[in-house]
């Protein structure tokens, strides 16, 4: 009997339940042999985020993308021609609206779904996927509500596969080479953290065509994700994408494993940004319809979380207005601190007291092993190189069916601050506390992000 | 009749109440002209900030300082010998106990107060000080409580004289050229606005002695500020220090001018750096009685501060740990925003999108014309000059009793953070409401900070 199948029996039979849709997809894989040297795969979303990960894959020689799913013709011609450029044979397309990614599913015999469509579809295409036991990766967002981080988990627990959250700043080189200094004690124990999103969004939100050109709309005559991610700028009010902040942060403080976030309080400044964005634009102006829309979402949005183990953490979140890109990290210990808008540190002992030094000679000789590893087949690929490891994370993990170093708790943990800022703006920033998705588990988990040097 | 005795008796009428000990400073101060150009000047604490102080007075020729009252007499001498070396003779000096500045209140013949003591004693000398009539200049500290802070407010109305808050930090000349940029609008309409106090105090909070050596030891056998402020970190969990940096950022918001505070919440890492700090230390070591002192004051305490208009305030309290001095001033509006950490700024319409500028040439494009005038004369004052335009404003200010730039509201409003905190922090981080202790008179005050060059 197979490693992988047997598995799946003793969990179903565990289990006590029929889920549907199972079946079938077991009656496939129990025939397949675990670990895995080739993987099928799916792309759920082939826009601009899926096709990124498909051109890692496609670099690959032990992926083969046999499937996407996407409804939006323009973006389904473009992943085509990736294809078709490298002269490899063409994935079937599920394009037949919303929600022929269930037919892929049900059609496919596959080992990796990944996942990188609008926010909305996140968790239920996730869940689809795990009901199949396909070992899934999905794109970061922020959750809806708690209950679909509760569901997202009961659906994990029941299959016998794993969710990889795909966090790609997890892997960004500085990032990394700070973790490692964390895990070195060079900034002693940790005591306050800080990251975020601050990033000007505006040509994104009301991005008009393929060419990048920007213009005052949004919706469904919009390009990419102005199609739909502008709207929840008008209705909601919170962190909307935590997580490019908080992963990095997580992992510092070993959330999830021996420590976890308690609680939260989010404050929200008034919305200008978007409106005036719209007012002033060359194509835009006082009388365009988009000017009478009421944006909810507040230009500035900070979050405080507190941890288990006594550690604070300021989060922020910037997307309305003019302004550099930047996430905004701070880590501090009793020993020192790092933090990347000013590329500077200061360690006790090290650096001269009361000054700052430049971080650089400390990143490149604390460079994590993984990067140091694998730097020059990172080069050239999206954000820096860190998708790179990202997917190769994600194949190596998805090879093994292991549980991954993002997995479905962090998913879940990271997710919930969305709804809870929002729920904490709401009341008047009100702590809120956090769910333990964990059950308890995190009280004995161990951290196994970028432990070693292989993926 | 002259203008400041009609005014005197006018208001006592008003008040209709005998407040005790006015009479006596009344009979003598109607016997003066106002305005007026030279000042009795009386210092309550002659420590270290007093001599500052001090120092900065004795160089003009429009202040004599006639008296000073401070229990210590290794601060007395320090003191004296300042005269000494200028050839100025000395003031009387009232160093019997704590509470000896009363009877020099009573007993000298004063137009200003200035009040550099521990804080414990600032709201105290304060009122008595306002009792007499006696224009006041009182430094910055955390209030105990908001009844203290009403106290203040109420000892000034009773009065007909002013209270000059002793900010020194709004006249910071990259503070000040930034506060030029906000009302030319270069930032656009203000969101978002962070400060704080981040410095290294542990050799502040044991210092052992005159050479500015630094033990582990605090209270009576300590120096300077480690007699008396270390205390605080023992028993009190809150931003025990907020003015330097919310001071600025409520000029730039026009705080009680048309805008006000109406809610924080605050939220407290665990403590470590001081423990470690004694237990690390050659005079320290686990066995030495300090080692086991149980500290309250979280190493970070964060606070989030929400504006009437629709800002957002990130406030920083951090003094317990190795780092470099940063108030961490970010002043962000719907056109760009600035940071002091990096010492970049963003404008739209002006910077390379998406990039960072040096600050640099923006801060002397605008120079405060305050600066441009008085630059040559602060130079060599304490912390990079601002000190001197903090005595001579306040010195102006007194000369015509006119309301000072900094009052009494705005330090009622600034010093109640400090408790705000303490019981935001008590409560799980829960949002707490601040009074409005202008009783309405934000919406209608206008800010005169820095309005013009003279002072």
């Amino acid at each position: 009997m197979k490693r992988r199948s047997f598995i799946q029996v003793s969990s179903l039979a565990g289990a006590g339940v029929a889920i549907p849709g199972i079946q079938a997809a077991q009656s496939r894989k129990a025939t397949r042999k675990a670990p895995r040297s080739r993987l099928n795969v799916a792309i759920l979303g082939s826009g601009l985020r899926g096709q990124s990960h498909i051109g890692l894959l496609l670099d690959r020689d032990d992926c083969d993308v046999i499937a996407i799913a996407d409804p939006d013709q323009v973006m389904v011609d473009r992943t085509l021609q990736m294809f078709r450029k490298r002269g490899i044979s063409a994935p079937r397309v599920y394009q037949d609206g919303d929600e022929d990614y269930l037919n892929l599913l049900d059609k496919e015999d596959l080992d990796l779904v990944i996942i990188a469509s609008p926010w909305r579809w996140h968790t239920e295409m996730s869940i689809a996927a795990l009901e199949k036991n396909c070992y899934v990766g999905v794109e970061v967002c922020g959750a809806f509500s708690i209950d679909e981080c509760w569901e997202l988990v009961r659906a994990q627990e029941r299959s016998n596969t794993h969710l990889f959250f795909l966090e790609n700043v997890c892997y960004r080189r500085d990032v990394m080479a700070i973790l490692n200094m964390v895990r070195q004690g060079l900034f002693g124990e940790l005591l306050h953290l800080e990251g975020g999103y601050q990033h000007d969004l505006r040509g994104v939100k009301f991005n008009d065509g393929p060419g990048g050109g920007s213009g005052v709309k949004f919706g469904d005559d919009a390009f990419s994700e102005a199609k739909w991610r502008t709207i929840h700028s008008v209705h909601r009010n919170g962190d909307l994408y935590p997580t490019h902040g908080i992963g990095p942060v997580a992992m510092y403080a070993d959330i999830n494993r021996k420590n976890r976030f308690t609680h939260l309080t989010s404050m929200a400044s008034k919305a200008r940004g978007l409106h005036n964005y719209i007012v002033d634009h060359p194509m835009g102006g006082e009388n365009h319809p988009n000017a009478d829309i009421e944006f909810k979402l507040g230009d500035l949005v900070t979050t405080m979380i507190r941890c288990n183990n006594g550690e604070t953490v300021v989060l922020h979140h910037d997307t309305n207005l003019p302004r550099p890109y930047s996430l905004g990290f701070r880590v501090q210990g009793t020993k020192g601190l790092w933090m990347d808008v000013n590329k500077s540190l200061h360690i006790e002992g090290m650096s001269p007291p009361h000054r700052w030094e430049e971080a650089k000679p400390y990143l490149e000789k604390y460079d994590h092993p993984l990067w140091k590893r694998h730097a020059n087949k990172a080069e050239g690929a999206g954000h820096g190189g860190m998708d790179w490891f990202l997917v190769n994370s994600l194949v190596e993990h998805a090879m093994r069916n292991e549980r991954p170093p993002m997995d479905v708790y962090d998913a879940a943990t990271w997710l919930a601050i969305t709804p809870l800022s929002e729920a904490s703006i709401a009341g008047g920033s009100m702590p809120v506390t956090f769910p333990d998705f964990t059950r308890g588990r995190w009280t004995t988990a161990a951290n196994t992000f970028a432990t070693s040097d292989a993926y």
